[in-house]
């Protein structure tokens, strides 16, 4: 089963940027904490870029990936094209933030992305992506019932 | 740990309604499911209303629990005074929706209680409670470290 | 054939409150015309409620009757959740209003309701709800053929 | 008792155009079914025309007629000479819809017409032609107790 | 110097409809009155029609005329193609208003015709087509000056 | 002289809930102040209910009182319906805040109720309430001058 | 016949701002050219200021007077304070722009005076005021009629 | 204890204008009125000016009063500099209007003031004033307490 | 095959009217041009009105034609019949624009008939004509490979 | 004559992606099919990127070429970016989109770019691109006429 | 070279209103700072008004001058009489404040006056005005060069 | 003293695109017209490029600079990423614009930046950039003070 996990704009500054918001793990902490409690049949393939052609680029790499967990950061309000990358791949995308988005400034309250994606998961800190881990286990599991 | 599961109106008629949305489960088998996959400690109450003056009632009772978790259903895109509620009381509380919202009609996109709970999980059809419940979980023993 | 003859918030002051807009017969004298301008084999069950839950609750008990005539009142303007529970129960609903609500306030131009009922029928006093009477012995009729 | 039958642009095709949403009865049909079922002392006289001006010339003759059901299509959401119209003759107006308006696209939700009318019913197919009958013959019972 | 005095929908009712908004001179009476005030050396031509595209013909057959008066009735506010026609001929024309437009409903506020008109006169009677007659002769003298 | 003093949803938290917005009296407390402060003929009457059906109840029961002191909580900005029944009963009604709702989020400036309301007191804390009181009173000292 | 001329905002740099859009006329000499049309028993009275409170205070003098002649300038798009002294005092008040605003930016097309005035003459250049100047002239000789 | 009454544009025509709206009490029996009403330790002043740059000053000169009750009339919906002034000074400024504000036109809905003043009083004719005088004492006495 | 080139309001004026915007060809002239690039089996009929209604029936008339070019000039952005016409018919519809119109008034950038129609093409001056007829052409021969 | 075929994101996956809405020939057959029809002094560059910024790097270096076919996928709705590099090179810019953008989500009707392109096609499958093609040549021709 | 520095209303409490926004120097001392860092041949001219009307005085007064250094304070957001001053006059106006409005209420987002000045410096404490100095200085060298 | 000059999309084209909007000096003019002005201690660094993410990744590594001079462009008004980025490093950001972007499109008058800038100075042309570079200085001047 592989997985890709998707990080977006400014997120390469975890651990180091807003500490208060986004915690003090860097995007590598959360990368050893994810791959300790996945499943052994579960590949995961980390992916982080500030460029929006390369987060197209790597979604269309995993376009028959059995899932992808998927945090755009800004982009997830801006980003058309993103969803038609989502909308086009075959995989089930989970979109996901750590912190409380809707809890913020209205303009990050639209998620351009939510509506082709499976679902998704947001305000629970780095716990936000585990959660996403198991909804795409779960969702295969349901699925081959 | 004593964790409030609170549903509001229709979701009585889940598994009777709309089963290609809602799936085929009752409120009854998804009573069942959680208790199975909460550990011991956690002591779950099961509260159902239409009424959205019930559904308050129901958070002020709980104003000192570990968590609630809250599917308010269409009320979710209407009641400030559901939003009220959450704020004022002190326990946790996780808004969850088994379909997609966002990929359903444009007014259920807006949350009125999303910015004063924890977190949101949508569209993990019944796994979205189970999900919540590790949320809430994981919460606590974050909290504690 | 089971009719559910449904009215919602302040139309229990039917004949008492602003007579020039809403005549001055009484719920009790509606029901009366109702019952007699009726088929014999129509069943004609009438409820009132101030509160949105009890509606609910009203609509979710007349899940497989031959038909509801709902006058929602104010909660036409407001409520999602009565819309929900239309679209869930598999009775064809009628909306009708006793006055023009179109030549009122223009917050009263809205209906939530309206796009999950059958048809709507707004402005003609009690007749209003005479011909939502016939409209259902209609649509059955047509269906029938 | 003379009452005009208006209807609107893209009318003259009922019974040939989309036949799921506006059945198969032609226009014709529809005339013979209404008078049909219209009292002795009723006498009906219709008029189709694509051209707005021409439905207001058919208007302005029906002046003083005990009333009209007019079907003003696609003209229902964008004229206000119309409804200039329709509040200045003294004949009652009631707006009629063969389909259920409210649930189609957003744009057909608004009436620039109703709010100068008797009433509106809407979402009956052709019986709301025939509902818009009785209660036009209704409206003058109750003028005349 | 030749000037079209145009009339739009439902100003063939004048003197007949609502005449507390709109007096009770007919069209042929404000067009006798206007001919009293008008100098020697000013041809008025009337035409009055329900109909947009005789509207349009109209002022297409007054390309070069010195002047229009026009009184568009409801199309003021609803006629993009009238504003072309406007934009498209040579000839200057006034908008002109019987009842004062911005004390009615909101809708009346907008005019598609003004942005393109030389003037716009509005809110005093008949008063208000004389005035535009001495509106455009002085636009001439002053153009001649 | 009669006069309802009712309270809506949350506010049976009065003490308990955000004390740097609401205070740390009580709603009793609230009741024993006002009373106090009421001249010997001014009965009161206490009701408070987070149900938005037992408010409308609760006011149709009061249709001929005095006066109604009314703070309905978050239900002022969404509720048609308790805006219907205030319009409906004869008795004047105040409405009041404890906190100023202006100086709040945005959903919070408008008042569905206030229109139809004898005025509009909010900011003074539970000053708010005795302010209402004597604007009662004096309500009716100058209709009876 | 007492008349006031009002001119607000930047109206004395007529015949000095933008030229191509309000000519070379002073307003001096607009004061002339109006004394040199007016009949004898109309008495004209002339004040210009750039403060809204001298408007305010200049219309609250002309209370009594036959009529106002009002070029608000910018302070029409913006002013509730002008509109509510128009609407307070006895005389009548003709709104006149030189420019047509309406061909200008889309927030010069708002009037917050127009709806409580008599009527609005715009885009006329000078001849604006002289028409004003007839109207209010016509508007009492009607009355006297 | 000094309070600045202030009143803005228009509230000098007070008793002469619409009466029906604001009672046919002069400002100058307004100030009467209060001042035999206000405890002996109170000292009143009184200014009011239709100019908004008037206004400012009489709030700069009050920078240090104990209250201020303010009735910015028209200005209360558009002036952003009365706020500045009001957030700038620090006397609490309680906001009245004599007219209920909210049953009129929906500009008036809208106040720039409030959330910057201790509160708002609207609708109870004169008596606003009066009530604004008792929650101004009482502000203190609850400070003092 | 039969085509039906379709022009609306004020395009009789072409070659007359704005030539910098629509080019100095006439109707015919573009008539002409069309007839000469089209190949022999393509049967052009050319309608040209300024009559909605007009325009309604030439394409009920075209139900069953193999194309319209459609020029629906200012109707584009306003007409719901037209619309409807196009949608109801079996005809495929292309429309055309001869200036670019999203480089013109806001009000030109959106299409009531785009959603109903094969495809668009605006901006290429008469050319436009020929793309939409080869477009047409390549339509059909796509549908019979 | 070099002309630009410049394609935006996800279009390399056309072939792949949704083949009901974008047809089953990849970028690559695309790209013959083009040089096929093209005349022989006309030299086709192809470029598709997912990057924003390669977009603009792209049109940059064709500064000055003949003309730009130009199918921006999403970001025709979001890049005024892009927009500004269209205005700032000289080639003439043809913005195509193979499916009908009018018939799908709303936010694909808005158009960033068309504003400063010579012309729009869309909606005819790849033909939309030979249609751009012609309408270039077309565009040269009438030029050098 | 003759330059205005015109500060509007509230500017006077500048040092003694909110000390963490607008800093704690006065008016006075902006001017001698202001006069110390202009070179010797720049003449300044302080002005500061709360009155709208004097503000637009000053502007008048300074018509010809080589530059106006403009704090509209609140008037930025609501005056358009102060931007047809600036538009009328041909010194060029630079927009300057204190703090940076964009990080403020989103009302303060707006300026009225930008588009018709030479450009906006804000956020910049008292800098903004020096830089605003240098600015003109700068660009009246640019032009002479 | 560190600082980044950091330009967006299409400022490659400086000098050479619309020189009457962004005049005729090349960004490396603008380059070395900088490092003739800056203080010895300032060390600059250019980077411009038209890829958002590029533009991300160079703010990051300014994150401890003493300021960075930032022109986004397009990117300003459409970018919640490089706020993000701003907001997430600690470096003070000032926005520069070249033009006056209040006096074009109406789409330019928002900026998605300036909230989390030190300020923005906008419409001097090149030098805008060396004002920048002045309010830096300044800042830090300050700060030491």
């Amino acid at each position: 089963m592989r997985i890709l996990v998707l990080n977006g704009p400014n997120l390469n500054l975890l651990g180091r940027r807003e500490p208060d918001v986004y915690g003090n793990v860097s995007l590598k902490g959360l990368a050893s904490e994810l791959m300790l409690v996945a499943p052994d049949d579960v590949e995961l393939t980390f992916v982080q870029s500030n460029h929006e052609g390369a987060l197209l680029d790597a979604l269309h790499e995993a376009f028959d990936y059995e899932g992808v967990i998927f945090n755009a950061g800004a982009y997830t309000h801006t980003s058309i094209a993103l969803r038609d990358a989502i909308a086009a791949i075959s995989a089930p995308v989970v979109e996901v933030h750590i912190s409380n988005v809707h809890a913020r400034e209205s303009f990050r309250h639209e998620s351009k992305l939510a509506a082709v994606c499976l679902g998704v998961i947001s305000g629970f800190g780095l716990t936000s992506y585990t959660l996403a881990l198991h909804a795409l286990i779960e969702h295969w599991r349901n699925r081959h019932d």
